[in-house]
């Protein structure tokens, strides 16, 4: 293949009097126009173009219901909408449908400072909303680069770079509001720290990728923003020894607030990308939070288990405009590392393992690399254990793509293997399908199906992303 | 009512061939007899025996699975047993049929240590665990108090006092196996620290009390034994003192590892119980997790506080033998609160609020406590706004019943309606059930409802516990 291709499915025109009606209630609000399906037919991953037959651009939870009850009378696919930064095609249409545009529904609904929760639509992104909670004193630490939706983010389970202090989209998400597959809007829990009354819902809908629910709204934690921040640079001679020093860091529970491992050719792309002057060596990105004492005590110790490992000396960005410039840097890496091979197509992987098989698996990775036919990088949350290969393919060669899926393959399976899983964070969408099986076996798979099938009986809800249901 | 009633419910006798094949596989390990059966028809609520038929002491999986299989063909209920530390009637065997006693799975799979995780059977206690890590430096933090098992905390989501800190059994599940309704052994998710990789089955089963599968092994997460743990005791001229002392640390985002408070009734039955002899006002009793100068620094910001609060001076216990005396007599509250009134039967309550309606509902809670006619402790861990009213009723007067029935409804109508919940950490066994309805609406239990179903369509699985099924 050239590229990862359109998985063929059933495909039927949406019903004339369903058109009719959905044009009478959000007149231009309701698109049929291509260039409108094609902003919503595609997203970061490699796939192709899959274009839904109509975009609808909700700003209510009424609205949702309204929609949702009339794709299920009709039997339409409903795929939610947010940034469109997914990398693995959860967005693409592939039996065509409605892609339920939810980036004007963007408010703050409640901030509850003294609780550390706020309750926000679904569409609005974690910068917006750091932006808009500023002078609370609060912040919201998840941070998967993209500055994605808070929808999208709980519908994949997010993480990023602060989870290995502040957890993930899974500890992070308090509540949610859900319009469910029969038009029903369910609110998943309170807003108490903790509770024992029954199934956790919440739990049930982050990470489920639209499938068995539309969210659209959601509580999540915020924390004080730290007295003191500091974040610094260490290099290393080897990746080797870069992410020894992570393992010892974490072994030790120093609670690190960012740990950020970049091979040489990321610290390389970042230089020419960013305009920095990093040292082309491997390097660790460190950030800590806390108290002014706090953070000097982590810092010390982290810099004694750095030299322990090798690690040159730490360069230090105190001044809150030098830390934005390296964690924009950072942000920037998979940019970066595009600019690389100008033309060329990204694949990436996502594995995450316990963190006592990190480096076996990383040094397997880089020896897989050296080999290969195109260039990459390597960079990772490699505190939580998870790092992604940046591929870079050309577009117009099946044997590079062959090559990197291949690739790709072969670091999921060692990731398996050794207890990880095939994806930290970017969730399944149509690209991890094909590992699910193996990850999970096929008995927790039917469990899975008869989830899908109990919550959304029509199979209207993102029909064919996370779990196929013949198997 | 004199006391709990047991529920009506259809109760049909084991099958005389289904017997037979039971004793032919298990021997003495398969029992009708009655002093068994009593041990697995009571927990510590209020409710009257409700004996299974038989009890049967499993020792692998291969033998749960065994089970299942026979109880789902025969359509027979079964319940699985751990401590049988239940304060909510999980563990009655309300329509009869077969108690999985699980004790005898009492041992550690494997402890990795490298990845601060350690999996277990499910009937090892959190005690045992303790004892048998202490010399890998890491210890499991979740402490409900009671000696409970590891199955048992993870069916009931159970939390206590270091929740505050190290979160809940929802955070500190890692991975579980488990057999399903129909006799499938489902591993929930490898050991990675995150994953996106569809559906979070852990998080489904994990306070699911037994109704969603029998859970035969837990993985939990570890963490380094702190460098410095100091404990101190403050006291408080009054209730809403001592709250607000709790609000301002957690909304500073001090990273206290515990904050437990005791109203006077439970500190003068302390005294007595535990022949300590603490100050008789409200207390709070805090410990502090860290390096020597992160707990120096902690403690410090929290005798500010406290300070500002009305608190007197911190009483400091740093010797360990203080710290395990002053915990000892916390964990004991339940008994020493018995103690106050000999004879007495207790009705428990377990609301959870956010914390910036604590303080109304306790000072509600403590208002509503004067006018009775019976005595009550009011113990909470309110760092996660959770907190016990403690009620001593005269088991032969069902005026006293009616009373602390009337009085625990109170208090979970006001606990929603301040967006909190009926339970924190208890669970719903029987007790909460009339409380579902009210906290997460019709159409979130028909979600519930559809989960069973879809997970247990023989309803075999600890049946008519979390959810009833007809409405």
């Amino acid at each position: 293949m050239n590229a990862p291709q359109a998985v063929q499915a059933l495909r039927r025109p949406l019903p004339e009097d369903m058109i009719l009606v959905l044009k009478a209630q959000f007149g231009d609000r309701f698109s049929m126009a291509n260039a409108v399906r094609e902003h919503h037919g595609k997203d970061e991953s490699p796939y192709p173009f899959m274009l839904p037959d109509a975009v609808i651009f909700v700003e209510n939870t009424d609205e949702v219901v309204m929609v949702v009850k009339l794709c299920n009378e009709y039997k339409i696919p409903l795929i939610p909408f947010g940034a469109g930064s997914s990398l693995e095609g959860h967005i693409l249409a592939i039996e065509g449908g409605i892609s339920l545009d939810m980036t004007a529904m963007n408010k703050i609904v409640a901030l509850n400072a003294e609780d550390l929760t706020v309750s926000v639509q679904p569409g609005l992104t974690r910068k917006q909303l750091n932006e808009q909670i500023r002078d609370s004193g609060l912040f919201f630490p998840i941070d998967p680069g993209a500055d994605a939706s808070l929808g999208g983010m709980s519908a994949t389970r997010a993480s990023g770079t602060n989870a290995v202090r502040y957890g993930t989209m899974r500890e992070n998400v308090v509540s949610l509001t859900v319009v469910t597959a029969l038009g029903k809007v369910v609110r998943t829990a309170g807003r108490a720290r903790k509770s024992s009354a029954g199934y956790d819902l919440t739990r049930i809908f982050v990470g489920s990728e639209g499938t068995l629910g539309i969210i659209t709204e959601v509580t999540v934690k915020l924390y004080p923003q730290p007295e003191a921040i500091s974040a610094a640079v260490c290099n290393f001679p080897t990746m080797h020894d870069a992410v020894q020093c992570v393992i010892q860091t974490i072994q030790l529970g120093v609670p690190v607030a960012r740990v950020e491992l970049l091979d040489r050719n990321a610290v390389m792309a970042s230089n020419r990308y960013s305009k920095l002057t990093l040292r082309e060596t491997p390097l660790l990105l460190f950030e800590f939070h806390g108290s002014e004492a706090g953070v000097k005590e982590q810092a010390e110790t982290v810099q004694e288990i750095a030299k322990d490992c090798g690690g040159m000396d730490f360069e230090w960005a105190e001044r809150p405009e030098d830390r934005n410039r390296l964690w924009t840097a950072r942000h920037n890496a998979y940019f970066a590392g595009l600019q690389l091979r100008p033309g060329c197509k990204a694949s990436t992987t996502d594995v995450c393992v316990p963190i006592s098989r990190l480096a076996e698996c990383i040094d397997a990775a880089t020896k897989e690399l050296e080999a290969a036919s195109f260039p990459s990088t390597i960079v990772g949350h490699v505190g939580d254990g998870n790092f992604h290969v940046l591929m870079l393919v050309d577009p117009d060669s099946s044997a590079e793509w062959e090559e990197s899926e291949r690739i790709n393959h072969k670091l999921v399976r060692q990731a398996i293997e050794a207890d990880g899983t095939c994806t930290g964070e970017h969730g399944i969408g149509l690209h991890k399908l094909q590992f699910m099986a193996e990850e999970h076996g096929e008995d927790a798979l039917d469990l899975m199906r008869a989830l899908k099938m109990a919550f959304d009986p029509n199979n209207i809800l993102n029909p064919g992303k996370v779990i196929q249901l013949i198997h």
